[in-house]
């Protein structure tokens, strides 16, 4: 008599379990085109947690590894002239395969080839998209969806916007993707535009080491290769809320926290990660 | 009753010390387009002084970032045939809007586009130039200043020639451009073309880890944004020499000094700063 | 009454012992043309066993470090437009300098440009291939060498067949090319066509961390400064397999494995690498 467990805690926290279990079995392969400053650290997370991880420049690679991974991660951060023709042949495959793919709208705000990019991405509709506030409400303003607020201007990479102020556009993304949103902050956002996960943990050291948000985006995509988005995405987020607490015990500063957290993703085991705390909402229409 | 303090070592500990605490406390951005083998350490460390970092390669992200940091820093490490139109642009920016840039000509000596760019600096006139004494006079001989000795030929990324040797050619840039000039090497060396600080500390690792050097380049620039070019190269180069001295006590080996190192970083404070040893000379017509 | 030592494990040995010594006192520079991914790790494990680093992407570099270094790495890790152009007229001068080069066929499989280069490599005979078993049997097969099997298909970064399945293929290479092979798995294998060499030790970790392979590419083209193909690539396998096994006893995880490896690789005596056990057997027609 298994019950419907999409909008109960226990059956997240079980959904989750099993997805922390399954990437630890099956070493699913999550490839990226990903950013130069921290793709290192991308790859290593991926595999601390049990996944595979590839990364490409080219468009017939991307092509290929949309077909080959299990799912696929973008991320925006430092574009290269070959993206203008990588990135969408690399999407168009990905959606005839129908593979989950994340979006990770580093420095949105700044560029041409992004703002372009980004703005296609409209109609691919991600399964996945990640960010901190500031990113996620002016990628809800490029698409001209809901964001519960007006502003405007030019973002950067830092986090100028709480979290909680991102609600509205998060929720307004997932809507419109079908899919999830996943939104990196002091307390952690994410939501499938019906139900919004707050999930709290991380640490004050999370911030201070680069691509700590990248790399949360690709262990997603690690997840998104054996379940939902809204489960990948709140698993990604789980793990390193728990890793990140973990962590900073061992800490001396960001460097030592870096390897203790990578250490960390390596040791959590399926009930560690769905023990980690959260709250659950129902979002209204 | 304030006195001038430019050329005591007592004012430049005060204003290294002020240098120190404003970083930690403005956060700013000094946006870098550097070299892919350490383009993590840079941003890493220039996380860990408290600054922000973006790295860009497009040429019109070089031109916003330059408009949106505080100082930019640019490392000819490991150019890409994008740079031939993103780092003329970019500094054209960086002229415009009066924001202090630095220079780091790794590599000098290797290539045709390289050669080519950093001839054009002559003219635009880098506020600060970081480098080990071989990139130093290296530099200063294709700009054709007087560098107080007679040599030539391909000079690789690796330091030949001892920071003394390249007294005369830091004194000379500094002259040309009106900014600073900071050389790396067992004992540092900091010019305004005035005043010349010879700094002590760091550690036999800081060679053995790759981007010592590209980071503290990164870290200069983020000092940039708060000081003048020499009171910025002097900071950087003190926070490094102070970092250096003290990871080395904990460390087994390159990797774990790199990060007890950028622990160092995150701990140091204005006062261990602006502590550090150096000596100071005027520097004669 | 010195006698040939080429096929002696003692000679062997004394050998090893010899690259390691003159690697850490004559600090020979091996120059890369590698993936985004690793990069960073490759040029701290060049570092920490005593050699030196320097990577680039343009053709004119290629060929400038072609020339300037003691040998060459390509890693076909992350293939970028440019590449197209670098990898011939850079390995056109490693062949007209008769300069010793590595090449690392990650990915093979994937993509136009790493076929197509990888195909011409046939001709151009790299002096010692380096990957998993997987990608050691696909260029094998992509080249029309004996593989001892039939198989095909696509592969991906990961090591898929178990090392001797890739003897067969590891030799054919290596008469080939005249050169050296090297497989890397949980038990490694070193061929020079004439005589295998079966190395033990290592890690559990060592292919949880992103490049592991990749570095120890470059620490071999390190050692190919200094020593024959087959002896540079059995130094830097025996080093990897001390090393790793060394760093796993402090580590807790993959993360404060390679900051213990890392440290390991640069504490390494010529007398810990000599001493590393291998089995070595001579190959029939």
């Amino acid at each position: 008599m298994k019950k419907t467990t999409k909008t109960t805690k226990e059956g997240l926290r079980r959904e989750i379990r099993e997805a922390v279990r399954r990437v630890r079995k099956e070493n699913p392969m999550a490839p990226s085109i990903t950013n130069t400053v921290t793709i290192n650290l991308v790859a290593n997370a991926q595999l601390a947690v049990g996944g595979s991880a590839a990364m490409v420049y080219l468009a017939d690679e991307g092509e290929a590894m949309a077909a080959l991974g299990g799912a696929m991660y973008i991320n925006m951060g430092t574009m290269l002239p070959v993206y203008a023709e990588t990135l969408p042949r690399t999407v168009k495959v990905l959606a005839e395969q129908e593979k989950p793919w994340i979006v990770d709208p580093v420095g949105i705000g700044v560029g041409g080839l992004r703002a372009s990019l980004l703005l296609g991405f409209r109609a691919d509709k991600p399964t996945i998209i990640r960010g901190n506030a500031s990113e996620i409400i002016a990628l809800a303003e490029l698409w001209e969806l809901d964001t519960g607020k007006k502003s405007g201007g030019v973002r950067g990479v830092d986090s100028t916007d709480a979290v909680e102020s991102a609600r509205t556009a998060a929720v307004s993304l997932a809507r419109h993707t079908g899919g999830a949103v996943a939104v990196s902050g002091p307390v952690d956002l994410v939501t499938d535009g019906k139900s919004v996960a707050l999930v709290e943990g991380g640490s004050k050291y999370l911030p201070m080491i680069t691509g700590a948000g990248c790399s949360l985006g690709g262990v997603a995509a690690v997840y998104a290769c054996v379940a939902s988005p809204f489960v990948a995405a709140l698993t990604a987020t789980a793990i390193y809320d728990f890793a990140g607490a973990k962590a900073e015990k061992d800490a001396n500063g960001p460097a030592s926290f870096q390897v203790a957290f990578l250490d960390a993703l390596y040791q959590a085991t399926p009930e560690d990660v769905g023990a980690q705390h959260f709250s659950l909402e129902t979002v209204g229409k």
